[in-house]
């Protein structure tokens, strides 16, 4: 079956307080493509994070010893957008050439904890990652399910780099309405094998897909991802992709 | 614009010295999609391994006492197919709970050096990436642009785990007629600001995306992703989306 990436465009500058789920089902109604039954709706972090109130104005940061010689480190980063870093961070992994890798206090391992300060965030004041993306994700799967009567998963998205492959890709940080991970483990292949290994990463599979129609430089904030096959699946989902320590190669 | 991710079923199982060119166009011409300008034509490795020849059969393998040693790390390793990844081999990046994550020969970071097992590979062979898989993208590349009067790119796919994430995807190993990373860098962003960091991993996001129709217990190994926005590109394209030792932090 044809996979649907369909770009919303539509959605105004979000401020902290604003109706997220509303704008996003205006911004659907807009672009008339309607919302179908398992669809998935896509949504960039920045919006989900800025609508929640997740920002951080510099100008109340008071810049720790460390976040200022980490600063000095690196070519103009802001020491108090360092000290946010470090706020939301949980544990160094890299810090190296500049660049600031950390787990982030929600497990996921990124540049600069998610912190961002780029594309449509106003001088001085950055993002953080939602608090909670998964129960953020499950608040606007029941917002427009009640909206358009049908059931459907959401997915949130950030914009990850990844180590040994250059570029960033768009990955899952929240979802709800549906399992993140397709376990084919048991079920046959086309020689009638038994696959043993296969965990598809199927939520960042389609945060990967809504990327190549939210562009970076774009007004594109959401898509629908239509057609594809999944399990609906409980809330907490996207918590799932973050390997445990145990079976971490790479901690 | 949206986005298709076309599933393209039917290729047959396919031979070392099979005509892969040919069955996919055929494939293309039985799912009734035609190519059109611009297109993104996926294939997953298999495929194009096999047709190459790229495959090893474990009777002519005769294992190294390091590889006797690591299969004896895991549980039920064949030695042999040890041996096969440790031919493939530029570097060992992990060995450890029973897994080898080495850096090929090519230069990508991932498990058994991409030698495979499963999925339509006869008890015993074992297939190996493409020798060099941007050219093999570049010879369908030409053939299917010949074959069917347009411009188009080849992505040629394997399925990677990833550090820190648990689950599978699709990435690009091999890419012919479009620039596999989208530089974003110098356009503005919402606000007017520069940016500054995006350079988009365009290449991976559309294997990603032809991930969604290519499920590893389906018959499904090519896809089509049609309406993206790409750069044409040089050929040995791919190969641009391993990170060069001196920018790797996870080195």
């Amino acid at each position: 079956m044809t996979v649907a990436v369909i770009p919303i465009p539509g959605l105004p500058m979000i401020e902290p307080g604003a109706p997220l789920a509303t704008l996003l089902a205006d911004a659907i109604d807009d672009a008339r493509v309607g919302v179908k039954a398992q669809d998935v709706v896509v949504v960039c972090q920045k919006v989900v994070s800025k609508a929640e109130g997740a920002v951080v104005r510099l100008s109340d940061v008071t810049p720790s010893e460390l976040a200022e010689r980490l600063a000095a480190q690196t070519e103009g980063k802001d020491a108090r957008a360092v000290e946010v870093v470090l706020r939301q961070t949980k544990r160094v992994v890299r810090n190296d050439r500049g660049h600031l890798i950390v787990e982030t206090k929600h497990g996921w391992v990124c540049a600069n904890a998610g912190v961002d300060e780029s594309n449509g965030i106003a001088d001085g004041i950055v993002t953080l990652l939602p608090d909670d993306a998964d129960a953020s994700a499950e608040r606007l799967r029941g917002s427009l399910a009640d909206r358009f009567g049908v059931s459907l998963a959401v997915v949130i998205t950030d914009t990850f780099g990844r180590p040994w492959r250059e570029g960033l890709v768009e990955v899952a940080i929240g979802c709800a309405g549906m399992e993140p991970l397709l376990d084919l483990r048991g079920r046959a292949d086309l020689q009638g094998r038994t696959l043993h290994h296969t965990v598809v990463a199927l939520a960042d599979e389609v945060a990967a897909a809504a990327g190549l129609v939210m562009e970076k430089d774009s007004r594109v904030a959401a898509a629908i991802v239509r057609g594809i096959r999944y399990t609906p699946g409980a809330t907490g989902a996207a918590a799932g992709l973050v390997r445990r320590s145990e079976f971490d190669l790479f901690r």
